[in-house]
């Protein structure tokens, strides 16, 4: 399958070199590393086993790529005002659109459009950061839980998870895309924003008892949240909740979240797609997420040309 | 009158130094400044005018300053594990215990050690910063409510009140001591824990709408617990929220609160009385005071040796 990756952060190049090393014809909008990874390939590190790509096809523009059967998106959503002139170059009649984003609202942008018919959603959960040019480091996990933005379980969402899932990506297709986007929020709305904000890692806030605390009733303010959507079924709470925190611990206790990533090198923060357009999600639906709200709040003021107001 | 001041912060030194300079015998326990003070004396800067106080009777202990009339107590609440020690060796039978530390619980602490009649609390509205050793920065506003522990208007913090505004300090008694530590608190919570935690200060939390909305919305929650204590007449709420947001862009919008300076200098913050103390007393009102359990949570997490417990 001709695949085009936009968006070519640690995921991006991750899930693109697995499907390249499958056997697909993928090509990559590069940026920071388009010297690096045209003169000299694409390296990936994995706990699964090293390896390398010798010659990948990296452009700088959509428009070099030509059309192509799947668009693969993992642009960071702070940039998604480019989404659309990204994806757009790309498109025949056929092609299929994943957003593999963070958050909320990613799919909806493309919809509006494309057409709702495009698209599909998948929640990624991976651990991997880029290291120098040409360098992806994958750390842990490696799978998609992926669906279309219409609802329902295709036979071409199927098609597309076990082709991913052959890749060495975990793959599967549910009918149910908001529930999944809902419990990645579950661990995202905490993690990332806390991360940020603290300069902490999972595992320091966890061991600490007013945070563990505070995590937790952000996980169930969230879950609220999302259980108000009307999902196929409600994300359980309690049980839940002590779940995830301990599967944190054991798996990603040192991991450094995107976003805290991104705020210690100074780049913005995905606030609207993982905090803002929840939010209103829930609010109309009225359900107050109080903490979240105010995490948002927090992690704002510290955006790059945030706190000059009062200059 | 005798009086012996404890904790010789800005707030101590400066509310005794104007006791002095009025005409009464103050007795200032000293720490870092005894050897500066008690050689060349203190100088206030104020813009209601300097002054200087050339003797002034500074100790390093409490038993070598001898019996007092009226102990006056501005030591940091996180210092408070010291304070009943440093205060017994002051009293005199009718000695007066006025406590104008931050937040709540400081007079329980006193009245459990030397009986509900010694006690009154003041609640101190005054900015001020220490500068070298000797010199303290009276900055903004310099006025005390007080009232007694057990409550009502009595003749003793009548005569106190008049006192300490013939000092130049404006001083009232009031009959509800709770109302006025509350209404403090209301001010303290959102401001001294988040400037604390993002380093901005208020006028710029306030420029900036996300947080300016979170400050309101922590002083509701602050309102709410405190109405739920069966004050004389309940704080207001919408009206009161701006006047104060209003006021304080006005008055105190680079004043930087002293939890701010405790964390810059790397002291422990005043979580118990500021904090723990009001969520535990909201609590047992059946109050969830949410966004101020979790402020408390993240300055909790930055406390020395407190981010250490996944090490």
């Amino acid at each position: 399958m001709r695949i085009g990756v936009i968006g070519s952060g640690a995921v991006g190049l991750y899930f693109g070199a697995r499907l390249q090393l499958a056997g697909h014809d993928v090509h990559f909008l590069l940026r920071r590393d388009y010297e690096a990874i045209t003169a000299s390939g694409l390296t990936i590190t994995s706990p699964a086993g090293d390896f390398r790509l010798e010659r990948v096809k990296g452009f700088r523009t959509p428009g070099e790529m030509g059309k192509v059967d799947l668009v693969l998106v993992a642009l960071k959503a702070f940039a998604n005002m480019h989404l659309v002139e990204m994806v757009r170059p790309l498109l025949q009649d056929d092609t299929a659109v994943l957003t593999v984003q963070n958050g909320l609202g990613n799919e909806e942008l493309l919809a509006e459009a494309f057409g709702v018919e495009r698209v599909l959603g998948g929640v990624a959960i991976v651990g991997a950061n880029r290291g120098e040019p040409g360098v992806v480091h994958h750390l842990t996990y490696g799978a998609i839980r992926l669906g279309e933005l219409g609802g329902g379980l295709s036979p071409r969402a199927e098609r597309l998870a076990a082709m991913v899932d052959a890749a060495g990506i975990r793959c599967e297709a549910v009918a149910d895309l908001r529930k999944i986007r809902w419990e990645k929020l579950v661990w995202n709305i905490p993690f990332n924003g806390l991360c940020a904000l603290t300069g902490q890692t999972p595992g320091r806030l966890l061991a600490h008892p007013s945070t563990r605390r505070l995590i937790a009733a952000i996980m169930a303010e969230v879950i609220a949240g999302g259980n108000a959507q009307g999902l196929s079924e409600p994300i359980p709470t309690h049980g839940y909740i002590e779940e995830v925190l301990a599967r944190t611990e054991r798996n990603s206790g040192d991991y450094r979240p995107s976003m805290m990533i991104d705020r210690l090198e100074g780049r913005p923060l995905e606030l609207e797609a993982i905090y803002q357009i929840p939010l209103q999600h829930a609010a109309k639906r009225g359900v107050e997420m109080a903490r979240v709200e105010m995490l948002q709040a927090l992690l704002d003021l510290g955006e790059p040309g945030k706190d000059d107001g009062a200059a």
